[in-house]
């Protein structure tokens, strides 16, 4: 896939419980961008991202950009109907990474099926050692990555928050954090 | 500078030993960009950034990208040009962050200013106080903020390495890393 043809696929684990597990992805995502990559992202939690300034250059920028959530709530009959939608982002994902036409698929806030227990970790790094082409990068964003994971990634970092506007009763401003 | 002239504009630092500092500052210049805002990158101690897939895409963005630093070298003469061209660099900034044309900028590395006390941080916060527009975004990355810059800002994420590739001898991956 690269000039070489021996490109090693990474897979990039970004967690913690601070800002940034996101953000760094989109910055993977520009910087691959301007090599002219394909790419493509999946967005498995959140709910309707359409409004934001990521999706909106994503857009302009041509970058393949799905969105399977609902956003989390905590009631259990909503929480359900939470799994099959991340459910069904899971067989979309398994779909593109299958097909080797990306070098790059973000799988956003993908944790939270494996810690939820909506996947088995080790069933999901058996399909992807069977099924992922070796030159895809793969980056996994969200909060308490399992072991089992982090065991199976290149390139883990846990974004640990020291100091966050939010307690200061300062508003999430646009452009910068969504 | 937004709809309603409120905006408060964040001090953003992305700190510590972990990968995804400039990743995340990456991220944000792609929410930013999607929300066609102005926008300026000053990186200080990286030496040569061109061949990267960041300056690629912002030169096809139309993103405004400087380079002032010449990478570290440990030895001490080489350390003055170094710091020669960090202040230079600060400079620069200066003019940038006081025009008010900015929405958001980067100051990439710029901690290592303060660490290494080419720059004063009291100084340096002093004069951000006097003349920075009060809806500018700005992002200061590196690793050893100052807790002076800490207190200064807004938001601070330490990036905390838990696995790296590098480790195991797989080599940086273009598209990925730079």
């Amino acid at each position: 896939m690269d000039e070489t043809g021996r490109r090693k696929g990474l897979t990039i684990v970004n967690t913690g419980e601070g800002k940034g597990k996101t953000t760094a992805a989109l910055g993977v995502i520009l910087r691959s961008w301007g090599r002219g990559y394909q790419i493509c992202m999946i967005q498995f939690i959140k709910s309707e991202t359409t409004g934001t300034g990521e999706f909106s250059a994503a857009k302009k920028l041509g970058i393949e950009w799905h969105q399977t959530g609902d956003g989390f709530t905590w009631l259990s009959r909503e929480m359900d109907e939470t799994a099959g939608r991340a459910l069904r982002g899971w067989e979309m994902a398994r779909e593109k990474i299958a097909s080797g036409r990306y070098d790059l698929i973000v799988l956003d806030e993908f944790t939270y099926l494996l810690h939820f227990g909506w996947l088995e970790t080790h069933e999901v790094i058996d399909w992807l050692r069977n099924n992922r082409p070796a030159g895809l990068h793969l980056i996994i964003t969200g909060r308490f990555a399992p072991q089992e994971l982090i065991d199976y990634a290149d390139l883990v970092t846990e974004m640990k928050m020291v100091k966050h506007p939010f307690a200061e009763g300062i508003k999430a401003q646009p452009g910068i954090e969504f």
